[in-house]
Formats: structure tokens, C-alpha cells, sequence
């Protein structure tokens, strides 16, 4: 019975269904807990978890909901990862660096929300070292292992977040995303990878990265259970600098029910799109591009250039300084104990002068006035989530510039104050990359996220009910190596 | 016959009075340009300008209105200065630095706005090069000294701008504010000067000091040629990245008519305010509370220190790299160039790294955030507008130091994003600086720029109306130089 419990729960965890077997008493918060605890206790060859929480831990939240309406908690009894860069009280935050961590005695006021709304934390995610990095090879835990392929890297920096939600431990998770940690995981697992609008989702009780640009992201597998937890995790926190009210435009009437119809969307010119020689990725995006157009959409031609300096700027500008200045006293006190590839970025950002940063964002802010142009003619932006995958290996051959190439689509986002959404698109069908997933990116200005949620919905129901392969992949696997 | 055009036109020169007489037919544009090259064209010995206009260049100004209806144009022959950081076509813009100079084919829009309003413009006016400084003394072209005790320094960096309307030479003038330059020469001239919310006059075709943070500004001689010359001045420019719309908070209801009855200002705790030593500013600002206090203002004590702390962040902290890095090829070219104070003030750029900006600008959302819990409790700060003033030698002395003094009050409101108001507040009446104008600010969210001058023209009317004595003083001293 329990055996059963695990194959139908882990292969089917969606908050919904979650919902159903608590109301018809099938499932409680308790089992589903022991089921857990079941399955994160034992070995982790996909390097999720830096702390998984314990059967007891995790108890603590079930016993709490004993008491508790369903109805009145959007999220009872849903169990979700949180990246090592967010607190959870009592249990240590460590960002990937054991030497950096320190132990909250208060959650994230976005983890503390979520916790309030029902949902039960069940660890803490492996990440890339101070959340810097997109592949998820880059943690002292171990190269976090992508759940459909473990040649394959998971992406990052949220690997663990993105994979406990592949391999269906979770059924939702936090991340954080600065140039695309929020967004590239998910692209490399099929999954629904949710970078809201900058400050909507506090990030308190983040480790910062780049403060000003740092967003708190969400993994989820469908775009219902992602507003879900949109919706629960969003207010602005006391004494939050970087916290901002969310402002959805008044124009979008959402009961009229999404749909891609007449829709504009902005693709990059044909010279503008890059794939490093992945033909993989290339017919796949060629592909999701006719799905499109299928549904309804206009695709509109648009010149990139001005997203793609900007994503130029941060990855090879003054940002890193950034990312540097968060952590200097750290660092500059116990710099063996950084990751070496983190060690020699964070090296780097020694070159750039303030004279330097502040030329870059005059830079940056003549950039964002020639890209604002574009809203004009378009209402979102699609382009691939990554440029190309990657394995392990070739990873650790060549960690920095493998890496690089992940951001080529991500990178611009949160530097022009934009929302993005990470979709499924469907497996590549042809190429070296043949059966792994491919996704796209809707982008579109601050404060549509739900637009870009509902044409996500309208995209995945409308044009290919039957994708998303990665889940059944992913439950697939995981159950054959715990069983 | 012309002598008595001069006594009466610069001896009392507004807009509504200019307007006057174009309509009754006692001047015209004409006559009014021959008045102001014969004052221009000679001795000036205040170093009010770097380049007067020719009576020929602004004939040519003149000339345009002839055919044009004076209803159509709100600054139908209104002479005004312009700083020589802001393009004029066909002038050199030197920003006080004649190595540095070009001439450009086009006016910054923000003077297009006002010569297509019917303004003409008489000259480029001295400044502390670069708009590097708050004394006026930082020019190759000479010191800019005090229309009213040549003496005393005129404050800068917009020192000939605001010199040329103490001294009636016109209606009035464009300056720049990045830390305080419009507001505290109006102070040490008894005028208004109105530092208005960032981007809402556009910054293109303006030399840039810190370009985040700069503003065009206004100098009048009343609230109601402010507001005349902002309102056409006001419009957002294309291909300008710092612009942004004006908009003005719903709830002021500008028919009612400006009263202080009810209105709350916020006064720095006594321990916070600082005048140096300078009894008689402290004397004055004591005064200007009490007639706060008498026109039907509430005063709120606040705390201060985020502001303070904000002001220290900008003078000593990385922000100078900003001006830096708008001349840095320049600078690098011609060090020698440079003014020895300004070279010495850039040349400390050089030890700021772009990981300290970065702690900066984490440092300042921190403190926004704080100083904006002050608005809750009031409606508008009220501060001494510099917190003393100093003689021409006394800066010679110790030009950095002495400086540093007049941005107490100042240099935190652009950082913030703030928008600001000097005021006259009468002359101060004991003390060291027995006689001299004495100015307090007004300063309040963005986009409050016309409560702000609803408020100063109710001070003005209600609780003083024979104040502003600069003006009288300025003339007679002007006038008796001339002729």
C-alpha cells in the first residue's frame, strides 16, 4: 500500500490532485510526509539536496495543518524545495559554501507565506556556489545531476530546486534568478520556471547575488500550480529596500480564458539567433515556433540587439562586482574556501573601477530606452530558454564558457526590468540532443507575469496537449531507483 | 531716455511685467534686446558669463516674435541665461572648461522648449566646471561673485545663472542640480530655485556630472515665473533615457488656492541641524520655523539621519566616479586641462572600485527606504537651503572643505529622487552675515514640484510680503556698477 502511494502520488504530484486525495481522505499530510522522507533519507546521485529535512522536520508542518481548513489554505499539505540561498528558520542557509553558513532563526517572509498558505518545506536545495552560474556544476555538495539524462548537466544556479521538481519529490520549488537560474533549469526539465517581475516576491532572506537584480523564482510543472503558488508568495514585506507592489495591468480580463489568438509575438531576426552549432535546439525552436502560429499567434520579427548588449553587459561588464560586493567580507576573509570557478569569477570583478559601473549604467539605460521600443509592436518576446545543453563533462572541460552559453536568451531579463517565463516546448526530435527536452521563453514587461502565465496555459492546452514528456521521464526514473 | 528703460525694466523685470508692456507698447523685443547688450556687452565684473550673446545673436531671437501672437507664446520676449553646461545652437558649450568645448548644431530640447515659447536667450553663464562643486569659485573664467556683496562667493555650480537674474540682467535662467547647484546659489541671492523631479525636464544636450542623478533647474524671482518657465520647459524628449513623464499626485487641487493652513513640514531634530558655527543662519532658520509656524504650518520634528547619511553616501561616497566616467576620456586626454579643485576631486575617483558602488547603491535602497517612512507623518521637509555661506577668500582657502558645507541640506534629494524648492526667506537679521539673504528648501516626493511652489507662494504672500529684499539690492548694486 504504501509502494502504491508512492507510484501514484510521485508520478502524478500536482497541487490539484494533491488537493483531491486530502478532501477524499486517500492521503494526509502525515503520509505524505513519510512517503518523503521515505525517499530523500536515502542515497541523492542526483546531488539535490545540500539538507534534506527529516522525517521529523518536516512532521513539525503536517502536525501544524491537523487543525486547519483545506479550503482556507491554497497550498495544504503541498511539499516544496527551497534553494540553500533562501532561509528557512532553524535549518542552516549555506548558499553552496559550508565555510558561509549561518542558521535563520526566521524564514524568507516569501518561504514564510508559503508555509501559511499549507505548504510543507522538505529541503534544501544544491545549488551553484552563491547562486552564480547557470549549469548546477558549480556546489561543493557535487554536480547536480539532471533527472532525465545524468550525463547531463541539471543547469543552474537552482539545480536542486529544478530537479526535485523533475523527479517529482516536490511539487513546487523555490529558486532565485539573477541572469537565468530560474529559468534554464527549467528549460532543461520540461518544466514551468516562473521569473516574476523584480520585487514582487520579497527577497528578504535571500543570500544576494546581484541585490538590485536578484529575483525569488518558481518551479513548478504546470502554469495553474506556478500562479498558485504566485499568488500565495506575493506581498511586500516590512523593511524590504527592494520590494515592489505588484501591478498587473487593468487590461487583462482574465475570466475570458487565455488564448494565443492574436497575440504578437516578437522573435529575434534569423542572424540574431544563436545555438552554438545545436541543431538540436534549432529545429526544436523552429518547431515551437509553428506551434505558435498554429495556436493563433502573429510572430512579428524584431531586432534583438539591443537585448542581446544588454545581455552582453552583464555577463561581461561590471555586474560580477556586484555579486562580489555581497559576499566581500567573506571572501576577502576566506577566499579558499570558494568554489575555484567561482573563485576565479568573483577574481575578475577586481578590474572594474566605479567609474566603470557607473558607465555602464548609462549604458544600460540608453539600452533600455532602444528595447522599450519594441512594446510597441509586440506583446511578448519568445526566443529558446537556453541557446544549447551541455553534459557534465563538457561542463568540466570548459566550466565558464559552456556556461556562457546557456544565458545567451536569459541574460538581458531582469537588467531591463522584465517578466519571463520558462515554457516546455516538447523534446528535440532529431540531432545530438534527440529526446531531451527543449523549452521556450515568453518575455514580456513587468507586472505580466499572469499574462504570461495564461499564454503559457493557452500554449501547452491548445497546441500540444500531450507534451511534456520530462515528467513522465523524470517520475519514471526516480521511482525505478528507489524501488 | 534708454537710461530710464533700464532703471524701470531691470530694476523690476517678470514675466507678467515684460508681458505688460509688449501689450500696452511701451517695449518691444527689439528694445528690450538693445537694454540687454548694452549691460552685457561690457565690464563684468561678477564673471556672470562665459559667453554673452551678441546684441546680432539675440536679435535674431527678437526678430522670430515679430509676427507671432504674445498670447500663443507664455515667454514671449522673456530674456533668460542659460548655463554653459546646456547646448544653445551655435554656441559653444564649454562647462566651464575651454578645452572641453564644441559647438552644437542643436539647443538641448529643454531650451528649444523655451525659445519656441518665446524666450530669448542672452548668454552662456559661468559655472564650476563640470558642474563640479556649490561655490561658484571653480572657473577658469573667475570666480562668480555674489550679485549682492561681490564679497561673498554667488555659490554654485549654476553661479552665473542665478548671478544674471540677482542682477536683473534676466527674467531667468537655466541651471543644473546634481547635488544642490540650483538651489544653493538661489539661497546666497535671495530667488526661487526650483530643483524639479528628476527626467521631468530632459537632461539631452546638457553636459552630464553624475547623469543618474542630474536635473535641469530654474531660477526666478517669484513662484508664479517659476512655475511659467516649468511648465514650458516640461515635455518628454525622444532618445532621452533618463525621462519620465510628469505626474503630479491627483489630490492637489490647484483652484483652491496655496495656503500652509494644515500643511505639515518636517524640521530635523535640533541635534541634526548644522550651521558651522554660523549664528546668523541658525538665528534665520529659527525665524523662517516661527513664520512656518504663523501662516497655519504644522511643524513635525523628524528624524533626519537617513537623509544626512544619504548626503554623506553622495559627497563621500563613489558617486564621484560618475562624474568621472561622463568626461573620463577627456580627462585622461587633457588632465591639465582641469581646474587644480576639480582635477583633485576626479583624480579621488580612481580609489573606488565598482564592488563599492555596488555596496553604495544597496547601501542607499536601504536608506530610501527608511527616509520614505517620513512621509507618512508630514507633507513636506522644510531646511536651511545651505547651512552657512562663505566669502570669496575664505573658499580660496579651503576650497573643498568650505564647499562641502553648503550641501548639508542638499545633497541627499536627488539620490532619493525627491523634488525640491529653495526659497528666500528674508535677510539675516544679527550675526556675521548681518543683511545677507538667507534661504530655506522645501522639499517633497517627486512629481510634487507644484505643491511645492504652491507652498512657497503661499509663504511668501501670506506671511511676508515685503520680503525679498536680494532683488531691490541686486538692482540698485547692479544698476549703480552700469551707469
Amino acid at each position: 500500500m504504501q509502494m502504491k502511494t508512492h507510484d501514484t502520488l510521485f508520478g502524478s504530484m500536482s497541487i490539484p490532485m494533491l488537493r483531491a486525495r486530502y478532501r477524499d481522505g486517500s492521503l494526509t499530510p502525515a503520509q505524505l510526509v513519510d512517503a518523503i522522507a521515505a525517499r530523500t533519507s536515502g542515497d541523492d546521485p542526483h546531488r539535490v539536496w545540500i539538507r534534506p529535512l527529516s522525517r521529523s522536520e518536516m512532521m513539525r508542518y503536517a502536525d501544524a495543518l491537523e487543525s486547519r481548513d483545506i479550503d482556507s489554505l491554497p497550498l495544504y499539505g503541498v511539499p516544496f524545495a527551497i534553494k540553500d540561498n533562501i532561509d528557512l528558520a532553524g535549518i542552516p542557509t549555506t548558499a553552496g559554501c559550508p565555510a558561509y553558513a549561518y542558521t535563520p532563526t526566521e524564514s524568507a517572509p516569501v518561504v514564510a507565506r508559503l508555509i501559511s498558505a499549507g505548504a510543507i518545506p522538505i529541503g534544501k536545495a544544491n545549488l551553484d556556489q552563491f547562486a552564480t552560474g547557470l549549469s548546477g556544476q558549480r556546489s561543493p555538495h557535487g554536480a547536480c545531476r539532471n533527472a532525465l539524462d545524468p550525463r547531463y548537466a541539471s543547469g543552474g544556479s537552482s539545480s536542486g530546486s529544478a530537479v526535485s521538481v523533475a523527479m517529482g519529490l516536490a511539487a513546487f520549488s523555490l529558486g532565485t534568478d539573477t541572469a537565468g537560474s530560474g529559468r534554464v533549469p527549467a528549460a532543461f526539465h520540461g518544466l514551468i520556471g516562473l521569473k516574476p517581475t523584480k520585487g514582487v516576491l520579497s527577497t528578504l532572506g535571500v543570500v544576494p547575488a546581484c541585490a538590485s537584480l536578484d529575483c525569488v523564482s518558481i518551479f513548478a510543472r504546470s502554469t495553474s500550480d506556478a500562479q498558485t503558488v504566485f499568488d500565495a508568495a506575493r506581498g511586500v514585506s516590512d523593511h524590504d529596500p527592494y520590494a515592489r507592489e505588484f501591478q498587473p495591468p487593468a487590461t487583462i480580463a482574465r475570466d475570458s480564458g487565455p488564448s494565443l489568438r492574436g497575440m504578437r509575438f516578437g522573435v529575434p531576426r534569423a542572424s540574431q539567433l544563436e545555438f552554438f552549432g545545436d541543431t538540436s535546439y534549432a529545429h526544436a525552436f523552429g518547431a515551437a515556433l509553428s506551434r505558435l502560429r498554429d495556436g493563433g499567434a502573429a510572430l512579428v520579427e524584431i531586432d534583438f540587439e539591443p537585448f542581446l548588449a544588454t545581455a552582453r553587459l552583464l555577463y561581461e561588464g561590471p555586474w560580477v562586482a556586484e555579486r562580489l560586493a555581497a559576499i566581500r567580507e567573506f571572501s576577502d576573509a576566506q577566499p579558499d574556501a570558494l568554489h575555484p570557478v567561482i573563485r576565479e569569477i568573483l577574481g575578475g570583478a577586481a578590474r572594474w573601477s566605479a567609474a566603470d559601473a557607473f558607465a555602464a549604467f548609462d549604458r544600460l539605460a540608453h539600452l533600455r530606452m532602444q528595447a522599450a521600443e519594441v512594446w510597441d509592436r509586440i506583446d511578448v518576446i519568445v526566443t529558446p530558454t537556453s541557446a544549447t545543453t551541455a553534459t557534465v563533462d563538457e561542463l568540466e572541460a570548459d566550466p565558464i564558457r559552456v556556461n556562457s552559453r546557456f544565458g545567451y536568451y536569459t541574460n538581458f531579463v531582469n537588467l531591463l526590468d522584465l517578466s519571463a517565463l520558462a515554457v516546455p516546448a516538447g523534446v528535440c526530435a532529431l540531432g545530438k540532443h534527440e529526446g531531451l527536452p527543449f523549452g521556450v521563453s515568453f518575455v514580456a514587461r513587468a507586472h505580466e507575469d499572469i499574462m504570461l502565465l495564461d499564454l503559457a496555459r493557452a500554449w501547452l492546452d491548445e497546441t500540444s496537449p500531450k507534451q511534456q514528456p520530462a515528467r513522465d521521464l523524470s517520475l519514471g526514473e526516480s521511482n525505478d531507483r528507489d524501488e
